[in-house]
This record gives C-alpha cells, structure tokens and sequence, in this order.
C-alpha cells in the first residue's frame, strides 16, 4: 500500500521533490505546506489531487501521513524535523541538514528512539556517477584510498549568508563521506575574503584521516573557469571524476605505485614500482538522481532499514563543516576532531 | 668583445647549457670541467674548440674566464658559487639555487659586494607565456592580484633525496616570486607519504600576503593525470596558465567581481558586480626559453644591471621552500616569515 | 497594440512556440489547434484563457486572427502554409519548410502577393554563437570566406522516413546561408547505408560557389563521439564555432594565409605569407534563441519588412536539400544549381 | 651475422634512418652516400665508422652490402630504387614510394623476381597506436568495419610542387591499406585552390569499397587548428585516434547499432538496436616507431619474408593517391579503380 507523503516548501527546490515524489509509485503526494499564497497557488494547479494547507501543523495532526518532505530555509530545519519526529513521521529534510552539527545529532537520535525514517537530500550520492564510483571503492578495486582531492570553483554567486564552504563544499563532502567509512582526524581550513564579503570567498580544506589517508578541497566564488574535478587516488587504480565532461564523466586508471612492505632500504632508493595499464570510462546509468534517492527513502520505511543518505551520514558531514568553521575562525589553526 | 664563459658538470643540464651558450654571439664557450671520463669525451666531441678539464681550479685560475656555469648537483651548489664569486667570476647556478635559503643570502651578499653578476637558472621564466603574463600583471591589466592557484601533478618519479615539494614546486614559487614583487607573511604546509617514502610525495602549501592575496600550491607525484595549471585571480581579469595546451597556454578572462569600497550594507545583501567579458588566448613568443635566458645573462654583466632571474629570486624562492619544511615538520603549522 | 496569434500542432515542438509566444508582449495566444484530444487537454490546462481546437479552419475564419503558427509534421506544412496565407494570415513555420523546393518556391510567391510575413523556423540563426559569428563575416572581418566545413555526427537515432541529410543538413544549411549571400553552383553528396536502413546513415555533401568558395558537410548517426563542429575560414581570420563547448562556443583566430596578387612566381616558390595572431572568444549573448526569434517574427510583421527568417532563405536551404538528394540518387555525380 | 647496410640522402630525414639502424644489433651501417660536401662532412663526425661517399655507385658495387636505405627527394626514388634491386641489394624506401603507381609496380615485380625485400617506410604503421588499432580490427573486435573518416588539418606549409593531398594524404592512406586488405572501387576527390597556389590546399577524398565499406579523407593546409583524428565505425565497436591527444590517443568505445538481416519491416519502423557501453582507452606502446620499423625490415631480410611496410603497400597507396588526381583533374567526377 502507498505511503502517504507531505512537502513542506514549494519555493526552489520543492517543486523537484513534489514531481519526483508524486511520480513515485510508493507513495502519495497528499499535502503541500506552503505560506506564500502565490506559491501554494501554484502547488494546487500542478497538484489538484493534493491538499495544500499554510498550515505545517496540519500534516503533523494528518494521522494518515506517513512521511514529511522538508524543502524549507536550513534555519527551519532543526526545528521542522523535531516536530515532525515527534508527532511520528518520517522525515526527508533538504541538504545542509542543519545549522551546527549538535542539532543534527540531537535529530539522529531522536528518529532513533522513535524508530523512524530519517533522510539528508544529498542527490549527488544517487547519480550514475557517484554510485558506480562507490562500487569501485567499495569493491576494493582501487586498493587502499591514498587521498581525494576535489575542486569545485567558478565565478559564483556570492551568497549573503554564508561562505563559500557552506556553499559548495556539502556535494563534495557528502560524497566523501558516501565512499569512505572512517571519519577525519583532524581539519585545517584557510580562507580568503579579499574585502568583497564579509565571508570567505575561496577556500582550502585539508582532512587527515586515522588510516593515513587525507583529503583535500578547492572551493571558490573567484575562478575564471568552472570546474568540477575528483581525483581519487587507491594504491591499485584510480579515478577522475569530471563532473563537467558531458561524456565521460568518470575515468578509471589502472595507474599506481607500490613498495614491499618493510622494504625501507628500498625506499632510499626509490625503489617504487609504478604500473601504467588502461583507462576505462564506464557506462553510466542515467537515470535522473532525485526519482532514485526517493526511491530509496520510501522503500526504506517499508523495509524498515536506513535510507543510503541517511541522518547520521547527514550528522558525518555537518561535522566535518564544524570543524572547517572553528579551523577558519582559528586562522587555519588543525582542529581535531574527536 | 665577447665573454668567455666556463662550464662545470657535463652531466643532466650541462649539455642544453653548453649547446645554448655556445650558440650565443656574446660568449665564447672556453672551459668545459667534468669529473667523468666518458662525459669528459663526449664534451670534447661535441665541443672541439672548449678545453676540457677535471679540475674546478682550472677554470678559476684562468683569468680570461669571465663567468662560471654551474650544472652540478645541489649539494655543491653553494661551495662552487662561492669560490666562483671569490675568485671574481660572474656566477649561473642551475635551480635549487643552494640547500638552504642561509647559504643563499650569504651568496647574494657576496656577489653584491665583488659587484659581480649571479644568476639562477629558473628557466620557465623566460618562456612566452611566463613573459606575457609577466606583462600582463605589472601593467595593471588584472587589477589587483587576489589570488594564484598552481596544480602540478603526475604519476612522477619518487626521489630519493627529496620531496615533492622540492622536486616541482620551484617551478611555480620562482613564477610566483616573478610575477608578484611582495612576499609572503606566512605559511602553512601539508604533506602525506602514505608509507611509500620516507618523503611527502603529495604536497599542499598555503602562502599568506600582506596585501591580502593567498596562492596555494597542490603538488603530487601520485596522480593518474597529469596537470600544469595556474589560474591568477585579478580583481579586473584572471588568466590561466595551462602549460600542457598545445595551442592556448594562456587564457585571459575578461571577468570579475567588484564591490564599492565602504559598501558594507551592499555586502550584506551580497550585491556584488559580476562582469563576464570576452577570453583571449595571445600569440605567445615561442623561441627557446634557455637561449632568452643565457642571452640575459651575458647582457647583465655587459650593462652592469641585474639579470631577470638574479640570486635575489633565488633567494626569495629558496626562503618559501625553507618555510614550506619547517611547516611540513610541525604538521602543518603555519610559519611565520620575517 | 498586440497581435493575435493561433498556434497549429500541440506536440514535440508546438509546446515551445506556445511558451515563447505566450511571453512576448507582442502577441495574444489567442487559439491553439490539435487534433488529439490528450495534447488538446494538455494545451487547455497550460493555457486557460486560449481557446483550443480541433479544426483548422476555425483559426482561418477568425478574422481577429493576425498569424498562424505550424508546428505539424512536414508533409503537411505546404498545405497548411498555402491555406493559411490565403486566408490573409502571416505564417511562421516549423523547419524543414517543405517537402520539395517547388512547393517552397510557391508559398515565398504567394506571401509576396498577398504582403503577407513568411518565417521559417530555423532557430539556429538566433543563438548568441550565430549571431556573433555573421557579425563578423558581414563587418568583413574575416576577409573573404574562403570555406566552410561542419561536421555534425553522434550516435543518433535512425530516423524512419528520411535520411542523415534531411535530419541534420537543415542547421548546418540553414546557418550556411545566413552567412553568405551567395548560393552554390554545383552539389556533389556521397552516403552510405551499411545495410542498416534504406536511408543514407553517413553523408557528406560538397558545395561550389561563383566566388571559388566551397562547403563541405559531414553527417553521421554512427559516431561513437559528437561532435558539433563548424571551421570557417576567412582570408583575414578564421572562425571555429563548437557547439557542444560549454564555455567557449566561438573562436576567432587571427590566422591567415596571402599572397600578392598576380604573383605567379611567388606561386612557384610557395612564397606564401603566414599569420599566426591572438584567438579571441567573444562573451555571447546568452537569451533564449526561440523567444529572439518569435520576437523578430512580430516586429517583422508590425515594421512591414521581412524577418531574419524568412521564406526566401527557407526556400534557399530546401535548393540545397533538393540538389543533395539528386546527387545521391545518382551515385554521387555532380549536381549543377541554376 | 649482422647485415651491412648504406644510406642515400643525409638531408631532412636520413639522418633519423642513420641513427636508428645504426643502433640495431642486426645491421652495421657501412656507407653513408650524400652528394652536399657539408652534409658528407656532418655524416662523417656522427659515424666516423662508416665510409662516406659522394657515388652512388660506390653503394652499388659493394659486394658486402647487403642492403640500401633511400632517403633521397622522391623524384630519385624509382631510378635508385631500380638499380639497388638490380645490383641484387635489399631496399628501405622513404615514403611517398615514387612519383607515378606504374613505377611503383615495376619495383615490386622486379624485387619479387630478384627475390629481394622491399620495404617503404611508412613509418605511423609501427606506432603503439596504430598496431593497437590494427589488432583491434584482425581480431574481429570491431566487426564488420562499415566506415573510416579521417581528418588531418592545420594552417600547414605550402608545399611549391604538389598538392595537400600528396603532402598529408600518404599517412592516412598507409593506415587504411594496412587496417584494411580489400582495396576501393572508386574515388572521388574535390579540391579548392583558392588563388593561394596552383595546387590545392583543401581537399576531400571519399572511396568506396565491394564490402560496402566508405572512407573519407579531409586534408587542409588552410585550418586555423591543428587535428589529427581518424574514426573507424565497426558494426560491434568503433575507435577514435586522435594522434594530437597527448595521454590517450586511441579510444575505443563500444557502442553501435545492429539490425537483424531480412528484417525490412523494422527497418522501416526505424527498429534498430543501440549499444552504448564503456570506453577504454588502452596503455600503447611508447617505442620509438622507427626503431621498430628498421627491426622489421632487417627480420624480414633475415627471414625471408614480406616486411610488413612492403613494396604490396607502397603500391596499393600510389594506386589510391593516383586515383585521386585523375578525380581532382576531372573536377571530381568519380574515378573507377581496377
């Protein structure tokens, strides 16, 4: 039977969820929330089927809804979450999940007690490349993950609110979360305002990690050029995803460099065998990113097991942009993360 | 009248130096010193004309020699310059220019006081496209310099001696110094080694101005792809510098972001100009950057003037790499410069 | 005050002429005609305050009626076309304009006698790229043009009832003949089936011009790679325009060939000048190409002259299309144009 | 033992034949004949080993002489040719063979009745890229291959005395004979001159084959980019070589269409199968293609066997390029091949 459904937010990013959603076979778009009046005009002619109320409380009262989409300001999104865990829905909540990462983890446990659904909107993890990537990772194809290394710049919009971390940095850290199981040691971040805005126009992040591995971030509002670039370097092959390449988005090298463990006069000698085989471009499945991850959250709640993007990959990734915060307010100083 | 000029080690570099000088009207290549027999022969193959000698004292004893060109390893780089410039000869040091940035400064201040001439070979600052970069920075077109961002990576050759950071990033510090007549204030370094060597084999290194601008360098020897791009963030254009373009190497953008001075309310409302103009790729010189560079070098002793690339940039690129190992050693700290 | 527009052919195409014209000052979608009832229901709920029709002639017999839009298959544009100028309505027609050039040639008369406006939708010819590339060649920037060469090729989709020509040439075409004024003397074409349809897959057409000018085209629905490439070469400069280039869509480069005029040994001496220049890619203009061009249509229509569009070029492509087809049926033999 | 060989013609490109043969084991480099007494002089200092002489003769009558290298200007080939192989001697050829495809006929009939080994030196058939591609189409890898379409542009030299076709031609041409064994039944070649010279310096060639296959060859000396790509359509998979990519030139993807045999009905229903799968791009080997080539020559002597760029290739390359100057001389009218 389909799980009954309601959006709260029909500005930006609402009428994606609400086409995506009511598409799904799994469930029912049954309530839109929106207070502009303009906007919840809207929400009735695209969906006359759907009930659309000004009224959040009104879905929290609606026994017969099973989940809450959530596609407001993140300043709302501690708050609308709380509430609608506690009135017992599931919940899918736009990407960043929160303002400070406590409030996330104060959610995550709270759909824990409740034993409830909860989902951070990361698309990126559902698109073909990101999924195909994940499985070379996680298949051990690559070898040991070394490093990743992304840059992600462009002459963009500077926003009023926040800087340019907050900006851009969650596709790429969410993903780094996605592929990586282990949590970051410790964070070093510099930024740079150049008297434009009050907040960081490019920035530099700098993860290390328990296994040795590190990670690294380009992001900017200040380049001439746009670029969309992941390099994850494995001890066994590894990868090059352009974002950008309208083709061949992802590339994998079967390129690397080993040493015999132990083998430290070798070293001395540089002694470092390298491979140079093929690249492959694999197909990738394109299917539209968005219809997949809701796919996955509603199949989820029936199956009663964590969504892919679930809260606590969420919670991994507001802590990841906490401690870019504190290491910039530091003037790049090593925050350690616990 | 023609100098003439001196040529220590015959080995990696020598020959282009001796093919370069020996071709220029303004020098006579008299004096060839190798210590290897088989590289002795090779010289007097390729060079009738030149003496050939294992002894370094030939050459400074001879007093029709006018200058010493040194193409030997780092490590004698600063015993040989020093006698050179004791025995009044004017000095071209192959890059690294010395060890350490303190025996640089000492060589400076020798030079200075024999009022000799001392040169480090930083032979990509005089390639087309550093020149007319160059061109373009000093004459305003850019506006202000915010930002410089260098990638260099590859799948390279470990060193045995070295690290990443000493093996490529002279390179782009000597553009940076080139291009930008201020120093950085301070810096902070990251590196990993990931068990491969006892050196960092990729490399990150963040530098602080006190004009505000920041260049960031990203070096690597662990990448699949090979890269060689700078971008020069200009408060009015922004160029980027990609050395592996067969055709464009430089692209200049007619692009940017302004704000009023004293505009904080507009800032606050992120109302920041955005200008997205034409790209010009300009005809760039293509003749041999080394040929340009012992041409400056044999003019700067007839007029009496600094060479382009004198021991004073050596110097300034040599106290970046200091600063870049002391950070490395503390774990990324940031060092501060005097 | 506006004018009255109804649109004929509610299907691929006819949704976007409905949008476009719907949000341009200059007209009222006043009546909307389409045979199936499921996109006539769709065309009602897009467009409330526009009446929708299954008849054709209730647009003809609305006398309040200023133009008819037809975005039906092409099989039926020459009858719609001639009905609706007749009825005393400007026409504004899908590409290709016609079947055959005859049936072409006969609509561009009949508009003239009855001073009606006849646009051909070749929405191509409003692009930013477009428009920026006839600029120069018009202001005589380029010099003489001297060729042009496109290739347009990819994996496509086979079509049914035409072959690669009639499916891809009409761009190309189309923007051939904006950009010159002249028209070809000969055609020769060449194709293939590869057994794989009773339709030529892969083509190439060669055209000769009065001026000693020639167009040659590549077409392919069998390219693993797209490719969306047009060089045209001017005696002063040359022109690459990529389509498929997300940022840089037109390069013009300063290069060149010359020689003097009458300079016949010169000739015999391959005493030919060379130029090698800047390259310069111009900021396009980023609007919509369909909106431009409905708006050029209007302006057309209220001005009394004729628009960018018009049938005379219409009817200059479908010459073209015609003498391709004769040569292919003869095997590739020159085909000469009166 | 190894075989001694002589060269003639030390200009342009007999000093790369000199270097290559005289660093393979299986030769000694016994004579070097070259008529300029400066080029002699410069012969004599590289191979001071070797006799220097001004008579071709001297070649000729050496008993010990196994072998001659011609690297002389074409109009010499077929004469040199002709008496090497009379005076019972092995010949290397450089390309393009001979003047006309009548002599180039004679010389392999009579090597063949000589029982001598032929070769003309084509040298991109032993590139890493080249015997990839050619492994890829004698495995059956690519299927049927359905077309080849190759485009070699660039703002190139004026040659004084032949056309862009014989000038650019000859690699492309060499290729295709190589990749593929059947031979084309017709040509069609169009060529513009543009008043620049008496030849032309753009020009289209497009063959056809029994098996239904097509090529197409498109020349420039008039292009303001430089381009080197040829793609190979296979009914199972298709390669794209772009010999100007710098990390991977040869790309092979596996995408397609297919059509069941007989199934017209679908065909006119447009029912035809895609494919799109992964693209690799495999590592190649990077040996000097020469070296390889003189390898080749030297085993074949020794073996007794056809060398692989043998006097067979050389001739079915003159029949091509013969071909298409009888087209262009006939205003492309198609020219029908023996």
């Amino acid at each position: 039977m389909a799980l009954n459904v309601g959006l709260v937010g029909y500005g930006y990013w609402g009428p994606n969820l609400a086409r995506n959603f009511s598409l799904n076979k799994g469930c029912v778009l049954a309530t839109i929330c929106e207070m502009s009046p303009k906007r919840a005009q809207q929400a009735k002619t695209a969906y006359p089927n759907a009930k659309v109320t000004e009224r959040y409380d009104d879905l929290l009262e609606d026994s017969s809804l099973d989940a809450v989409l959530i596609a407001t300001p993140v300043s709302t999104h501690y708050e609308l979450c709380r509430r609608a865990l506690e009135a017992g829905k599931h919940v899918f909540v736009e990407k960043p999940f929160t303002q400070f990462a406590g409030q996330a983890e104060e959610l995550v446990n709270l759909a824990d007690k409740k034993k409830l659904t909860l989902a951070v909107d990361h698309t990126f993890l559902f698109t073909g490349a990101v999924r195909r990537i994940r499985d070379d990772v996680k298949s051990g194809n690559l070898g040991d993950i070394l490093y990743i290394d992304s840059v992600r710049i462009n002459l963009g919009l500077f926003q009023s609110d926040v800087n340019v971390i907050y900006d851009l940095a969650p596709h790429d850290i969410s993903i780094l979360c996605y592929l990586i199981d282990e949590d970051p040691v410790s964070i070093s971040a510099h930024g740079a305002t150049f008297g434009l805005s009050e907040f960081e126009s490019v920035a530099y992040l700098h993860l290390t990690y328990p296994s040795g591995m590190v990670a690294h971030f380009h992001m900017s509002w200040l380049s001439p050029v746009k670029l969309r670039r992941t390099i994850i370097g494995g001890s066994q092959k590894m990868i090059v995803y352009d974002d950008l390449d309208q083709f061949d988005k992802v590339k994998i090298y079967d390129k690397g460099v080993s040493v015999k463990a132990g083998d430290i006069e070798a070293l001395r000698q540089a002694l470092v065998d390298y491979r140079s085989g093929d690249m492959v471009a694999p197909h990738l499945d394109r299917r539209e990113a968005l219809a997949l991850e809701a796919d996955d959250f509603l199949s989820a709640i029936v199956e009663k097991r964590a969504p892919i993007s679930d809260g606590r990959l969420g919670l991994r990734v507001m802590r990841i942009l906490d401690g870019a915060q504190r290491s910039i307010a530091s003037d790049g100083r090593k925050v350690t993360l616990p």
